[in-house]
């Protein structure tokens, strides 16, 4: 992926730095604040038998990250005050005393919101080939495989039929209605600014959608006049209600994500009508995460990157330069400041 | 199935009768009540080329048929006012002027309450073989059918795992309860009466929970400390509710029907938690119609029949003598006054 000497100069270098870290100061109460992460400096530490050190290149900013810092936890353990912020980190091996890795190698890992950690060598994922390393945190990344399953296994479109999107702009979304479009279906993108509207356009979607600009029910109805067969939702609240009220016959709702809602003290409520409109017109509601399926990763990181080389997937990043920016720029992704795959660049030499 | 001779000495009889019918009077505004309906006699109709007169022998009162006369109709179109009620009816061939029938034949139908009908031929279905008359109003009858393919296609319930059955005394949950045995998992069964929950046991359901006298959730951590994997929900609301909240990762909620919802003029909230739950415990809730599997109806019914055979489906049958109960038997079935399958008695020869 990288020349070893440079690989190895970088380590040198890296070695004599300290490590920037962002500490989760206190749970949010309703809407996330800078001041819920304490920046601080501390020493780079050491890997023992089994461990790695790894510097951290690019950290992921996913909408995900909001719920794993409330008290309750998610799908993880929550992340506690005074523990390393958690993250999903692309990074660089410093030192390996972990037989299976060596300097130099670039792996998948969650480092969190810092620049250098320990971890155990086998949590630790390799990236093997000539991919672009920002193509990892992004189409091949766990954006990209959240649309691949989640609209393949789940979403199981058929060619001809409807699928809409939510948050379509995103990292996922836009994944997810280039990858139907792949599969010949028609296209339809839910996004909060004309901007992003233009952009899933161009991207070859049939139609989209600016739901701060239009009522959503009305242009969901305009735009799907026959109903929707899979709705792949990452953003639930009124959007999802308004999805499911134009669900045809044995629809598929992919429940990826509830982006809505994240940032909130009080959940909106569920949407109305459950479970009776499922009955009646025989819908499936599933929640997926991407890691269930992991046993398929490499294929789903072949078929991606082959798409994206034949032009299929195109991608927009939005890199934030530095690790102090990751509070403001995590705070942004939940409102939907960004198009495309946000993340930051750690380690400014990459 | 019978003898021609017996076949043709009640056609003679039937042919003098009138035709006993209840008409629906006005859609419901909530609770079901017998004045919804009127009684009226009208002469035997005579079929058409391509029609069939068919003599009712028993009507099947499903919660379903609740749906089916809300004004906004349901899965399908609306009884309207001064139409026959519907319902799904087994009948004996009176006057066939279609090819494929001829009299004494015994037909499934959706005759409604009436004493006769006619109906276009090809909406007829034949029954074969040499099983009870009763057992297709039953196990191999809708209700059963519903549970074969909601429990097996829809739960896809593996050995060892949880299942929760709601309304579980009734003619579906009481199958659907009975395959879950069959096929290895734990089987645990929610009712109204202590004597339900003692006829559950007796079938070998694991435990059984009368939510009635116990609070439900404490029962269903208690008889599923594990969690559940399957959740073959009959009847919506609180108990769905409970039951979401009790789900395993990976869990699968069978939404066959809503029976605590069908009588109520404003319909429960949804539950509580959608579509954050379903997401972080990668949950599906999938919602069916038994018609959409009948392609397989033949299989399913086969298979049915020998575990009935063999003593592994055990059933119920609550039958009422007479058309004119229809309207209260129906009502009782909303509020489970029946244990198994409550179906009417049209033809008291039968």
């Amino acid at each position: 992926m990288r020349s070893p000497n440079r690989g190895i100069s970088k380590v040198r270098k890296a070695m004599e730095s300290i490590n920037h870290q962002y500490l989760l100061a206190h749970h949010p109460e309703g809407a996330l604040q800078e001041s819920n992460f304490t920046w601080q400096e501390a020493p780079v530490p050491k890997p023992a038998a089994g461990e790695v050190l790894v510097r951290v290149l690019y950290l992921s900013l996913d909408p995900a990250n909001r719920g794993w810092i409330n008290k309750g936890g998610s799908y993880r353990d929550p992340v506690l005050p005074g523990q390393v912020m958690a993250g999903f980190t692309i990074a660089r091996v410093v030192e390996s005393k972990f037989s299976g890795l060596a300097a130099g190698d670039i792996v998948e890992c969650e480092a969190g919101w810092q620049d250098y950690a320990v971890l155990p060598g086998d949590k630790l994922h390799r990236l093997e080939g000539d991919a672009p390393l920002e193509l990892w945190m992004n189409v091949l990344g766990l954006t990209g495989k959240t649309a691949y399953f989640g609209l393949l296994d789940i979403g199981k479109p058929q060619p001809g039929e409807t699928v809409v999107v939510s948050g379509a702009a995103g990292a996922t979304g836009s994944v997810a209605g280039q990858i139907a479009k792949i599969k010949g279906c028609r296209v339809v993108g839910i996004a909060g600014t004309d901007e992003k509207c233009e952009w899933l356009r161009e991207l070859g979607f049939d139609a989209a959608i600016n739901y701060k600009r239009e009522e959503l029910a009305q242009g969901l109805r305009a735009a799907c006049p026959d109903g929707i067969d899979v709705y792949f939702d990452n953003v639930a609240g009124d959007t999802l209600q308004a999805a499911l009220l134009q669900m045809r016959l044995h629809g598929r709702i992919v429940c990826c994500g509830a982006v809505s809602q994240y940032d909130k003290a009080e959940r909106a409520p569920s949407p109305m009508g459950l479970p009776g409109l499922l009955i009646v017109r025989r819908l499936t509601m599933q929640g997926f995460i991407v890691m269930d399926h992991y046993d398929r990763r490499q294929e789903a990181e072949r078929e991606l990157l082959q798409w994206v080389r034949e032009g299929h997937i195109q991608y927009r990043l939005d890199i934030v330069d530095g690790l102090k920016q990751a509070p403001r720029a995590l705070i942004g992704v939940l409102y939907g400041d960004n198009t495309g795959k946000r993340m930051i660049r750690v380690d400014p030499n990459t």
